[in-house]
């Protein structure tokens, strides 16, 4: 990667003549952006381009250059892939567009693009890309004339398309200071991105734009590992696309695939945002807050309204307002009236207008709060005013100087209203660990982010458990799973039941005499339920008798059954399935193949609810105790499960091993496509899987 | 009000001699502001203040001003208040603080100014408050020196801080036209200066930010009927304090106050903004946008990735990516390769970059969008880059033509992104139905406030609808209940039953020859619970047996639920009410005294899950049949109410004529405070209240 950031010697293919307005020539821009290496235009019709001698072909260039760009329309583009293999170039930028991003012929194009790639070793960056810019050598392939940033920053970009390049300032508050357009990635991709920022020493936060994922669960190694030195941002979208899938089972609708990105990027420690504003934000924050270790905030204000906006937003975003420091009131207070109150909020107008004035009294408070064990970080608001009656406001000034004397590594997190804002906020930018945002949502959301991912750093990566299961009968009713491409009632519960995860008591029975036989080994309450794969909507067929007490009530059941499918369709045979009924509350727990990352797995609340809330959690496989925990305890039901006033909770012990061995099944059985368990009864006794369904 | 905005002449009681930096002086901050009217500045100790002669005292002022403003310690301006009566100054602007913003004193004294003002009829505004701006006539009575306006926007502001005039900027996108500081409020308040704007022919917007309400009622009287011709936005702060607040009953803790105030916002057609951002936008989108008719956005964009990014947003903000144009696409693709595609969003980069260049496959696709039926608003991206390259992009002529050409009245919501953003932007922001914002998703969000306004404008005013009812047996009930502070289960339930609210048939009984008595003429299965103020909690007792078959089964209830008893208090006495068991699904109603709004009427989940979810809906009494449909479709639960895959729903018509008679019995009985129904069992059947509790 490092070559197609830090080429000494460029081929541009494709090179136009046309200059200025419209033209939109490569050359042209990569010249006025100031690259110092060399450039050897490629253009038959041309003698020279933009004052460089041009080339017919890359084999006449008098040296193999480091990087070749191609911009030709995409039939011209093999051919000229196959003159920079030829001339030994070893790193290639396809720009070109029309290819897996327009139609068949265009797919089949960039395929052979990939064949041709891996069988010359050539490394290839697109098609359909603006390539490549770092700012720190003066390189920017693309065609869209930028200008080069004085200020730059450790940050890098890795996205599926060159708007974030065309437009650094919306989506990064500064500018990038590398950035790959991985475009159509028919060979580079976020994996070799992700590694190559991860150990550049010029590289502080990567943030990455994401439509679709490649190589998902490599992705996901690396930034597991990346994210542990550097933030990671991703901006996913795609959002809605995603959440349009058909799924087969229960667990299958219940889990978007977008909440398994979400999944996946917590798993990762990758800071997912959602929309351009938090894009920009979250790259800014990271960008100036060195950590933020805990949720405690001290809020600085001059207007009492900006303090209620304050409180509202830290509770929007899990912060909490911290206790005053002890003698902090006091001082502040010192010579004013009475009635002047000091809280936090710190509300300083009164304080600055009856004292000694309002900057130094807001640096005295500043200086408090940083200094204070009780406080995390500050969200500092101010108003800074372009009149010369209002000089006395020197903001930019004070925060500096409260800054370097309390020697601050907290975050101060500032929103700066009024009409010097822009001029004080640039000003405020060059203070170490302070930050500006548009808004004071804004501003205590940019300490969200990296509170989030002080958070995220501490998690450990879980390893799968193993248990000791009966493989010979596990094997048997795998392959008779296979076979059918489903396992249904007692066939998947026995499955479960080999894996360790209990299973109400239940028999199938075809008749009378075998139902009557299976009770005496039962104790009432009994389930009676239709089986077989022509009744998969028991309710339907009216196939469902719970709350069963006695013999008399299993005989009239049974009738009733048998009568309503006889109604329904005379021919079909009847065959029973009785349970002994479980009770407790109703979950819902299951796993479902993604394609991208493997199997993941899902619980949450089962029943006539469970759509109407969506209340799951999901983790990717391997889950560990740990994970099966957080799955646990991030349900809103979770308090049930707890037990809430007096009432018994469920056996949280039983639940966290079940979901660990579902974990341990899925690794086991790779190939499931879906496995479903709906509903288990879960009660202070124990978890029984009721009812399951395993689709391959 | 009138006055307040307009006055001829003006005494400044508390005028400073100091002027310049740091001095904070209104008669120089007035002065700056280009006030055309006279000024007569107070002070003894002063001949001149900022070139104008100084008065001692009010008395001394050669004609009686329209208005004076008070900005003196708090001590001293009940003194000055009087001067200003004595003098027959009918508007008065306290600017001081230290009144009810600060301790016990000053709460006092601004009671006393309260009296003052009414005794006097002198209106008052404030204290503690920064006064009224008016662009349009050159007034800024605060201390803060702010630029006076080159555009005057048809925008009011009502606020209780000043803080959103000295950052109009950040709050409104560009300036108030007219701006009012009701501060602490001891006089003027919301409704007053509400009701002024709604008449006032040069305000088209009124943006409203609040912290706590004043006259509650009177309020949404007023923004019901003003909202109807200008849209009404309300920035209401303290979301959290209003969280915190203790309640006795299911129904009181289920409804937050800030819900309430959403349910009340929403019923005078208010449009709610929840942070700066927002407040920002809408803002700005009223002031351009003149309506939007329908959710179906045409999404034109420069960039792939952008029209993914629009597509999320208008999947959060609930709108629909619209159909194309039937023969958009044709024209568009006219001469271009087979491989470009075109949908919504329009890509509209390859065919500019292929075809008749940006500029003018812009426009193109622009008007065919604004001209299509089956498009109600446009969502327009573009980029726009200072470098001399790319002049040929020229979005701002491109967007103004077109609207020309196609007499465009739909709103164009942009976002620009790009080195000459903001000159460009200056320049669409000159277009009519044109606005710029952010971030894509800002932009997407600024239509759905116009759109919200555009649906609420549709709403009807409910009125109560009556029920005949037996009163007499009523007042017995309500007799008992407001000397007892509550009424419990079958009195509670007979009460509802006299206004027509069937309930589970039910007895209460002392001893199990009268729960054999009551057996007699229920049919089962039966519940029998514990009955009596001392069981509350009857849970805790074991006191609810649910799901009795027989008379065997009710004794063995009946007979473990004394000993329950016996055990855990020997002495107390028992009672028991037994009832039929009502089936079907568990709701919750109920009734909440709001102090604010007086009764709102709620209904949603009942059960276990009832705290978990929250899936309650609540409405200001009086609820008619729009509303309380209204109530029922917005539940998360709805679809199962409504009856999902062959499974049926609850009585609708039932319920519905459940929630207007609980409307009219809270109209009846007006002192109830809180009134819960839980649970209510709901099925096809009927819906049967099973237990209830009122307390006054």
């Amino acid at each position: 990667m490092r070559i197609f950031l830090e080429p000494k010697s460029l081929v541009m293919i494709g090179a136009s003549r046309k200059t200025g307005q419209g033209a939109y020539n490569g050359v042209e821009v990569m010249l006025r952006y100031g690259y110092p290496g060399r450039i050897y235009p490629i253009n038959p019709k041309a003698d020279e381009i933009c004052g460089l001698k041009a080339y017919p072909t890359v084999a006449a260039v008098p040296e193999v250059a480091d990087l070749a760009t191609i911009s030709v329309g995409r039939d011209h583009v093999i051919p000229a892939f196959h003159q920079c293999i030829e001339a030994g170039i070893r790193r290639v930028i396809i720009i070109s567009q029309g290819f897996s991003d327009a139609d068949k012929r265009g797919r089949e194009l960039q395929e052979q693009i990939t064949l041709l790639a891996r069988g010359s070793g050539v490394r290839v960056l697109g098609p359909n890309t603006l390539g490549v810019t770092n700012n720190f050598r003066g390189l920017s392939t693309g065609f869209i004339d930028l200008p080069r940033p004085v200020k730059i920053p450790p940050v890098a970009l890795i996205a599926q398309t060159g708007l974030l390049q065309v437009a650094p300032k919306e989506f990064s508050g500064c500018n990038w200071g590398k950035a790959i357009d991985i475009g159509n990635a028919c060979d580079v991709d976020f994996v070799d991105a992700l590694e190559y920022f991860g150990t550049d020493p010029e590289i502080r936060v990567i943030a990455v734009y994401m439509e679709g994922f490649l190589r998902a669960r490599k992705f996901l190694e690396a930034a597991s590992r990346i994210s542990l030195t550097k933030p990671i941002i991703v901006f996913k979208t795609g959002r809605t696309a995603a959440g349009a899938r058909a799924a087969l089972s229960h667990t299958g609708s219940l889990v978007g695939e977008d909440e398994i990105n979400d999944a996946a990027f917590r798993r990762a420690g990758i800071i997912r945002v959602k929309n351009v504003s938090e894009f920009r934000d979250a790259v800014h924050s990271f960008l100036k807050f060195a950590d933020l270790s805990g949720p405690r905030l001290g809020v600085l204000t001059p207007s009492g309204a900006a303090g209620i906006m304050a409180t509202d937003a830290c509770d929007d975003f899990g912060f909490t307002i911290g206790n005053l420091p002890e003698n902090l009131a006091g001082k502040l207070k010192e010579g004013l009236p009475d009635w002047v109150h000091i809280g936090n909020p710190v509300d300083i107008w009164p304080v600055g207008m009856l004292g000694d004035g309002f900057s130094s009294s807001y640096k005295q408070a500043l200086c408090g709060l940083l200094n204070s064990p009780e406080i995390d970080a500050v969200l500092a608001l101010s108003l800074s005013m372009s009149s010369p009656l209002h000089q006395d406001i020197d903001i930019a000034a004070v925060v500096a100087e409260a800054g370097q004397e309390t020697n601050n590594t907290k975050p101060v997190s500032m929103w700066i209203y009024g009409t010097a804002a822009a001029a004080t906020v640039e000003k405020l930018e060059a203070v170490a660990q302070v930050a500006c945002f548009d808004s004071v949502e804004q501003a205590v959301r940019g300490l969200s982010f990296v509170y989030r991912y002080h958070q995220l750093k501490g998690r450990k990566i879980p390893a799968q458990r193993t248990f000791p299961y009966d493989r010979k009968a596990a094997d048997l009713l795998l392959a008779k799973g296979r076979q059918r491409k489903v396992l249904l009632g007692e066939d998947a519960l026995d499955l479960l039941s080999i894996f360790g995860i209990p299973a109400a008591a239940g028999k199938i029975a075809r008749n009378w005499r075998e139902i009557e036989a299976a009770a005496e080994s039962f104790s009432y309450p009994l389930v009676l339920k239709l089986s077989g794969e022509a009744f998969l909507h028991k309710s339907e067929w009216g196939g469902v008798v719970t709350d069963i007490r006695n013999k008399k009530e299993l005989r009239g059941a049974w009738k009733k059954m048998k009568e309503n499918v006889r109604l329904r369709n005379p021919k079909l045979k009847t065959g029973f399935q009785l349970q002994e009924q479980a009770a407790g509350k109703e979950l819902l727990l299951g796993l479902k193949l993604d394609p991208k990352f493997g199997h993941v797995l899902v619980c949450g609340l089962g029943g006539v609810y469970a759509e109407v809330f969506k209340d799951i959690s999901r983790e990717l496989v391997p889950v560990g105790r740990s994970e099966a925990e957080k799955m646990l305890s991030s349900l809103k039901t979770y308090p049930l499960l707890k037990g809430v006033r007096g009432e018994a909770g469920i056996d949280q012990e039983g639940m966290l091993e079940i979901l660990e061995r579902l974990s341990f099944l899925a690794a086991c059985v790779p190939d499931i496509a879906e496995l479903d368990i709906n509903p288990l009864m879960a009660d202070a006794g124990g978890c029984r899987a009721v009812d399951a369904r395993i689709i391959w």
